[in-house]
């Protein structure tokens, strides 16, 4: 049930997190653990903070079905637009260039980044196509001396989402995973590494959640400033400096609660529900709706659709936001809507909003 | 008066902050200013968050009492190690070196990224007496063609500040003042750049306050990846990618409490009269309690002291803890006590602290 003074919150990111998570984090905004002091007013180097630290290092493993001796857990600030420089700038050289296959915006800046370091190739792209899908893998090239192949995992601004791990024959594989990082099970373990912006998904912004084979990261370039070596996180267990702690602490609340409604697998089918009754009220629209994604690179996480006018996309905007439906408008590279059902989502959320779209069909078609 | 359930705080940082601030936060965390979402929910695109950016931004200028036309306010994460590598990778060159004053680890820290660069020199160093001190103007020695004077303002570990700021004759003046931001007020026209990584006087760790003259920061070098130039942060309003929000909101928060302190003179008295409890129980100890820092450097933030033995200071920080004076311990590399009383921090916190060591003495002297 959503309380008198909420509203279900579609925004892309920062987005909504779960209810439970928020409350708790109020409850004991003053006094964090019988410490007397608040979450943010702790030390960094304090038992309460390592708890805090460690335990969402581990749950994230678990979650990953990770083993602790093969990966670690990394948070790092900068946003993901920070990882788009440190992925080539740890990881490539001229003579052995990232390769990057582009699926939507966030793919090309990532791309951007290592052409800025003249390090980037392009192994695949579905540019020409409006980013309506994700590249196949018969379409991704990677030259034998391919430093890693790096992949958006779900294109928020197009609302696309690879529906397969690419096989890279050995090449490190790499994947922003933003904004569908924790809603799914994967075969984790085919990643060298992988990078999540939390707003989406698991946090507050302001932390990177960066998950990485160990044998990857434990060398870093030691002409890089000490904070854009990876292995300066690996070997300070993220604080050799301090770190963003509120953030940190509310993603390990959100991975309880990940572990509390089920794990991966639970959570993907609640996902798949979800994303099915919006995906059913376009597909049932008689063309009224149009959606932006081809069926089979179609996100769970961000529904993108067209309306048969822009007068009548605004109308919807409007609408949506007195029924308690707020942040559908579309990103303007799409135009449109976008419903970002992310994990915090609940049921009852999408329910509202599908039977929202078909009552506004029936209004306005 | 304390609450019953919280503790004076005088960790080093993060660190205490105000209660008010924190009450404020709490009670609008499920619903910020009407909007049915939390201020960790909602777009970085949002009238709502915008407001609060834009506040933030304008509320410190007014407390600096500096010109928006002149100088820009900018939020970027990192924290300030990263700052460390930013500054010589925007500003200094193999021909046009940064020049470093040394008067503490952060000091040598950030000369440190500036020569994994190749890019810094020492203008000056009072590390052969253990830091007690900060550099004085007439030991400060700089080339003609120096690209930038770096000094840390105080020494949160030393317990030192700068109670004048040096003159370099026209070349810039950078300084890290993480540790006394807007404790004091300063002719802050003197400086091109200023970075405080923000928990300790501040907010939640998490972000950085920069400020910077305009034309100082206007380019950036296009060699460098987007997210460590700054000018990637002037131009667009610190938004080019997702910042830390909730950060940013709570630096909000404390700038509009310093406002209604009185601002930064006021702030300034109380913080000369907070200290001046502490470095009076030191003085009048007879001995018992030895200063870190010589007097003419003493900070307004931070007092370091030793007691006669090692075994006091552990009986000392467990009883001083008893008594609710939590975070009291020093630095490993100074060793004793370390008092952080940081603008957040009560007057009646230091007076508490200041009967305590009183009476410590007299037990154990």
């Amino acid at each position: 049930m959503l309380e008198a003074d909420r509203i279900y919150n579609f925004n892309p990111g920062p987005a909504a997190m779960p209810l439970e998570v928020l409350k708790e984090a109020q409850a004991e905004f003053l006094n964090f653990n019988k410490s007397g002091m608040s979450i943010v007013e702790i030390s960094h180097r304090a038992k309460a903070y390592d708890e805090v630290h460690n335990a969402a290092k581990a749950d994230i493993l678990e979650l990953m079905n990770l083993s602790a001796d093969e990966y670690e857990v990394m948070f790092i600030q900068g946003g993901a637009s920070l990882q788009f420089a440190m992925v080539p700038l740890n990881f490539a050289t001229a003579d052995k260039k990232g390769y990057y296959a582009l699926s939507g915006q966030f793919a090309e800046k990532a791309y951007d980044e290592a052409n800025i370091l003249g390090v980037g190739e392009v192994a695949a792209s579905t540019k020409e196509e409006k980013y309506v899908r994700v590249p196949r893998q018969s379409e991704i090239k990677l030259a034998d001396k391919a430093a890693y192949l790096h992949i958006c995992m779900n294109n928020t601004i197009f609302g696309t989402e690879y529906h397969y791990v690419p096989e890279t024959n050995g090449i490190p594989l790499i994947a922003d995973m933003s904004s569908d990082m924790l809603s799914r099970p994967l075969n984790f373990n085919k990643f060298s590494l992988i990078y999540a912006g939390v707003q989406k998904n698991l946090g507050p912004a302001g932390v990177v959640l960066v998950v990485a084979k160990k044998s990857f990261v434990e060398n870093s370039p030691t002409t890089l400033p000490t904070m854009l070596r990876y292995n300066t996180f690996y070997k300070k267990n993220s604080l050799y400096n301090t770190p963003p702690a509120f953030c940190i602490y509310m993603v390990g609340k959100v991975a309880k609660w990940l572990k509390s409604m089920g794990g991966l697998s639970k959570m993907h089918e609640l996902n798949k529900k979800k994303a099915a009754l919006v995906y059913d009220a376009i597909d049932g629209s008689n063309g009224f709706y149009r959606g932006h994604a081809e069926k089979d690179s179609r996100s769970l996480m961000n529904v993108t659709f067209r309306l048969p006018s822009e007068d009548l996309e605004k109308k919807f905007v409007a609408e949506a936001l007195e029924n308690k439906l707020g942040g559908v408008k579309g990103h303007r590279s799409v135009g449109g809507m976008r419903a970002s059902i992310y994990n915090a989502m609940p049921y009852e959320g999408c329910e509202r909003l599908a039977d929202f779209m078909n009552k506004f069909r029936k209004e306005n078609a």
